[in-house]
């Protein structure tokens, strides 16, 4: 029997299958843990492995002692915000999940495509975290960093990369927060880690740079357009909402169509956009206010949870079924005092489709009528995610008083359709 | 002008495009209210209505006065559970939205396609009810209805007609409360009520119908493949969800195939199903604890909202981020500590996937591990509004107390893929 480390990628036969994939560290000497190729780690009796064979060893990336960014002179200038997640990770042998990269030299040295194409002038590090732990403190200081690099002359636009649980809420967050945006914004990610065959990180990583130096002046996500490694989609900030679990093509856009295609070396444009203006210095607007929140309706759900939370909140955001309904009066659970005594009281309640698909359209039913006579705000086919961010950006600002509902509709950054049609 | 009465459908020719539609009641004379084929409803000041047509003039359907189901013999036997909702009502004229049908004769006037196809052998009307005002007590008198009918020799598949808003929780519900299905269940809908020309009720009730004779016994929803009115999909009833607030289409299998294609005269069955068994009797298991709630996490959430829902509740399905994530010890709003207490307390939480699409796997990233080690069950691939239903009907079980989580992971009905690949 061969002899396999940690980290080496092998290929084992057993009786009915070959199975390949990474070799984990495990503590029991008689059983090997292996991450396969699918993301799923298994462990196999020893006594079960026929034959194996080592396909590649395990080696560490080496750490140059060059200065971490080796910048190229003539390429064109970008300006990159590092914020943590799976593409600043990398697989952790110990326990078949993966750790952060800690220091900024080893993601320079694990995207070197990246920098070939690019001269990356400045880093920003705000903190490094695991998406579903960020709150608001996190999408201001990265939108500061980010008006930071935008308001630098030399550079042509920024990218962030970003963990993929919540990156579309920090998303949604820097389009209301960066005012008169004058360069491309562009959110990337990875969903497999780029020490594994199959990650998508360094296509992400190419196309983001390719629409960082485009003349689209719009917050974008840019990641996988399809399981193939093949081009990307270039995903306006709010209209944008991880659609699967692990999948490299999860962020879709929502009741919208993409901005672009994106190949490495070419754009093909789907829709109109906001033109770059060098000339322009992007500004800050991030007031925002941590008194919202949001619930998904389901049927039988009593409405005292609309006590509990107006406690602390000025704003609820409701996922309504189909067309924008609720518990109505013809409901032993009826909402409609609970929701009428809050309005009163002067918390602002929205409905968002739990659909996520589609428009809100209160006229058609009873329920619906009835809950728009109470004073809700229908926000036809804003995403829940973007409508919970923008409500806590409407907050914030104290000067908005008495026109939430205003504001609420008006269209600030592409977060509601123009026109649906079926 | 040519004189129009609310119900007509006309066609008007203003300066710049013709615009066809179904006259509503409006209080202005000086305004025409049209409810246009998309669905809008659309005001016209009647000085720029340059000519008009009437296509069709409104006459109330009349309501024969022979026996209200006109049963055909030699035909095959089914019962029809009525239940409120879109295909059991007509367009109301004076809000330009619908109003429910009131009596069953109208029911049968409408859809004569249904009668001429099979013998309605009963039908059961436990409640008429918009869906998005039902709770257990509803789902639990149709699975009675369905029971009846089901353990009635003559009678080949049950049909049970619903409003789309929460249909895919009334279906899972059913997929759990009727054991040992012996026949087909076919749960069907409408999106546009039946005089509308765009209406989707007649192709769903006679693929429902369709349905409802087959060899399939499973709980299915059938309705719109897509927006063409050429077949329908036959939906497992614990794998679909509403996914588009008007669309013709808007159900989909989430994380699995559809059971089949279906035409008004075939199916082509496209993965494996139960099989019909007229000899069995079904059983219902209708045991339901209401003492269940779902929440959606978001970046910045309190735990707190844990305490307020565990004051009644004994399960709470979290729709996790990612792969299955929430605030863990990274975040200042780590949830860790209090999901530890309400555990030891004997509060069952299940996460499930927020991104709908996809599985989770706790044991990728350190967040998943933290919240795996206490003693969350992760619900794998299982949808939202499945996993609140079966965690509400295995709560209901008091001889399954200290079960939960090996109840939670048996697959009862499908409401788990077997494999999920990219």
């Amino acid at each position: 029997m061969i002899k396999y480390s940690p980290g080496d990628e092998v290929r084992f036969r057993l009786a009915r299958k070959e199975l390949t994939g990474t070799i984990l560290e495990s503590y029991d000497p008689r059983v090997v843990l292996l991450k396969l190729d699918s993301g799923y780690n298994i462990g196999i009796p020893l006594d079960k492995i026929l034959d194996s064979k080592i396909l590649k060893k395990f080696k560490e990336v080496e750490i140059s002692d060059e200065d971490f960014v080796s910048r190229k002179k003539g390429l064109k200038k970008i300006g990159l915000v590092v914020t943590g997640g799976t593409i600043a990770s990398k697989l952790d042998v110990k326990t078949g999940g993966v750790k952060p990269l800690t220091k900024l030299k080893e993601f320079a040295n694990f995207y070197p495509k990246l920098f070939d194409m690019v001269d990356v002038k400045k880093i920003e590090i705000p903190f490094m975290m695991a998406s579903e732990n960020m709150s608001s403190e996190h999408w201001i200081k990265i939108a500061k960093s980010v008006e930071k690099l935008l308001n630098d002359k030399e550079i042509e636009g920024v990218i962030v990369t970003h963990g993929t649980d919540t990156l579309h809420y920090t998303s949604a967050a820097l389009s209301f927060f960066l005012k008169d945006l004058n360069k491309p914004v562009v959110l990337t990610y990875s969903q497999r880690s780029i020490d594994r065959a199959s990650s998508d990180a360094d296509l992400n990583l190419i196309c983001a740079a390719k629409m960082a130096l485009s003349n689209v002046a719009e917050v974008m996500l840019v990641g996988h357009a399809s399981t193939n490694d093949d081009f990307c989609f270039a995903l306006k900030g709010t209209k944008t909402r991880k659609m699967h679990t692990s999948r490299r093509d999860s962020f879709k856009t929502i009741n919208d169509i993409p901005i672009a295609k994106v190949w490495p070396e070419k754009i093909e444009f789907l829709r109109e956009y906001n033109l770059r203006n060098n000339k322009r210095k992007v500004n800050l607007d991030v007031n925002f206010s941590d008194k919202v929140s949001l619930i998904k309706y389901y049927p039988g759900q009593k409405a005292n949870i609309l006590d509990f939370l107006s406690e602390k909140c000025k704003g609820i955001i409701i996922e309504a079924t189909g067309l924008g309904h609720f518990a109505s009066s013809e409901s032993k659970n009826n909402w409609i005092p609970k929701i009428k005594k809050l309005i009163k009281k002067g918390v602002i309640i929205c409905a968002v489709p739990q659909t996520l698909y589609g428009g809100l359209n209160p006229n058609v039913y009873s329920s619906g009528r009835e809950l728009k006579e109470c004073g809700i705000i229908f926000l036809k086919d804003m995403l829940p995610e973007t409508a919970f961010i923008k409500l806590g950006w409407v907050l914030g600002h104290r000067n908005w008083k008495g026109k939430e509902k205003e504001k609420m509709l008006n269209n600030f950054s592409g977060e509601l359709s123009e026109l649906l049609t079926e």
